[in-house]
């Protein structure tokens, strides 16, 4: 059998701002599984906004590679497994992977290693539904909670800033920090997002980061400063952090979103409050922790199930209108995490 | 009995450059020390860069407040108790302390905190003479050791960078990593540092960050990359360094020589660099590490025994000569350690 299916490219580099016209969809036929692979029709696919930085003609040493012209997005997605050749997956498996921005997706198991924690991987529906898996209990909920306390290393009443609150990883990490004690400061780019983070997250304080000075706005939300920073933004939000930071105080940098549309990428101004204060920074990526998924899932499942975390959702229907949903995550119109329905049925 | 002595007195604050005219030599009164307090008649001054911190207006928040106008330099001073009201000292002791700058010393006992590791204590002058204790078997031997141990958690076969290799702290660290089996780069500001680095010390490979574009020059030296960074200047050296440092790398922050004489402080421009490959990035102090100072002496006063590391000092006679020294230190004209001999007895 060959199915067609539709899948969508990258037909030009975005030049600053993305822009909806850098994509396009089309018809593609998709082979039956080889030995080793299996076929995935797919329901779900993930939005993140560093996916961004593989548009570009080249990308940051040490990561991904760009994104060939005229060749499809990549993405994490969730599917049902339609034909399978490969030990372990059978029709009917609902299954995560790395191969999304398409209806059908060809995936060889065992490729672990495609988009950090994008390996192919049957999970379980009747724990949550499908997309909660390229969410909260995916990648979105290994980034905060690894973040937090494997590279951060939360310690008792720690106050903890969260940027970009309002978005996927963002309102993950503010909950579980609030959850596990500790005083929260949020921010976020618009008033709608700052009353979600108060309202709906019970945030300790929360600010719009458009309305005024950074580091002043900080101040006023963490009058005695912060101990850990849980960066998704970069730039001048670091530079505001390394400011507020008491001594001994934890960077944990999972993003730098500020810097995907380029622009001159300018760095903090005052480094040496990394010595003057004893500061730490790390940098992470999900795939890092792998090892740490079911740890997480059972944690944060437990705080889903009690109600203590809510979800968030930002849904966009259909294919065609994937390349809107990243338009609308990077200048940051979402709340909450922005996934692709592929199909009514899903 | 009251005594008459200089001190150094910080008379006109530095813009940009550092000259000898910010300071003044004034005849100062000693009096008898009080109760818990002694008197001490300084042998040796430590000349160190972060003093220049603390000749501007206001210093970065959680570091030490800035130096008085018409008020004495504070440095890390070695000398010799000749008065005391303090249990545990008696005179003829040759101790360490935190109010360099000056003939004589009145130092409270227990003021630990005074400096970092400048707190009032003993030294043994059987195992190494004084003025040892203000580098290699002090705070520059802890600075070097502290950091690449308990900072940058130095691991199998790093290929480490040492910044400022030629300086007090970097002539030291560069050594010990090699005496641990590191691969060992060194750079510095002029061709016999550099030599020094490769025939002295025998570090794998050295350059002058004057001599090209300093990514380019850390390439050469290191083709495949380092783990770790010892940086010491901070500025576009630590931004080579992100560059150059392979996944999992880690940069111990100890100084930033680069910004102390003022000019616009710009942050690296990659700092990205740290999520894409997951990098550490830790600010110490010595202070912070007073703890280890035993474990410390012993180890690199093994190594300095067995001839196994070298000693370099750049000594200046005089206090009158010491804003000299300093202004020598701050434009990279000495190699190794700076210290003022106050006597020639000493």
């Amino acid at each position: 059998v060959t199915r067609t299916g539709r899948e969508l490219r990258l037909v030009r580099r975005p030049q600053g701002r993305l822009d909806a016209d850098c994509f396009e969809l089309a018809e593609t036929t998709v082979p039956d599984p080889a030995d080793g692979e299996v076929l995935v029709r797919n329901l779900w696919l993930s939005v993140d906004a560093a996916v961004r930085i593989r548009l570009t003609e080249s990308t940051p040493e040490g990561y991904l590679p760009p994104i060939g012209l005229h060749q499809p997005l990549a993405g994490l997605a969730v599917g049902e497994v339609i034909a399978s050749r490969a030990t372990g997956f059978v029709p009917g498996d609902v299954v995560t992977h790395a191969l999304g921005y398409r209806d059908f997706a060809l995936v060889r198991a065992g490729d672990a290693a495609l988009a950090g924690a994008g390996g192919l991987s049957v999970v379980d529906t009747a724990a949550a539904p499908p997309e909660a898996y390229l969410g909260i209990l995916g990648h979105i909920g290994l980034t905060a909670y690894a973040g937090l306390l494997h590279v951060a290393g939360l310690r008792e009443r720690d106050v903890v800033w969260v940027s970009a609150a309002a978005g996927a990883v963002g309102s993950v990490a503010a909950q579980l920090a609030k959850c596990w004690g500790h005083t929260v400061v949020g921010s976020a780019g618009s008033p709608q997002k700052v009353r979600y983070l108060l309202e709906d997250l019970g945030l300790d304080a929360a600010f719009d980061h458009r309305d005024g000075h950074l580091p002043d706005l900080l101040r006023a939300a963490a009058p005695s400063g912060i101990d850990v920073y849980f960066d998704n933004v970069g730039g001048a939000h670091l530079e505001a952090a390394l400011t507020a930071l008491r001594d001994g105080g934890r960077v944990a940098l999972c993003g730098a979103v500020s810097e995907y549309e380029g622009g001159p990428s300018h760095g903090p101004g005052n480094m040496f409050q990394i010595v003057a204060k004893s500061l730490q920074l790390r940098g992470f990526r999900a795939g890092t922790f792998t090892d740490r998924t079911a740890e997480m899932r059972s944690v944060v499942g437990a705080l889903l199930a009690d109600g203590r975390i809510a979800l968030r959702e930002h849904v966009v229907d259909g294919l065609e209108r994937a390349p809107e949903a990243l338009v609308t995550l990077l200048s940051g119109g979402n709340t909450g995490k922005v996934l692709v329905r592929l199909s009514a049925e899903a």
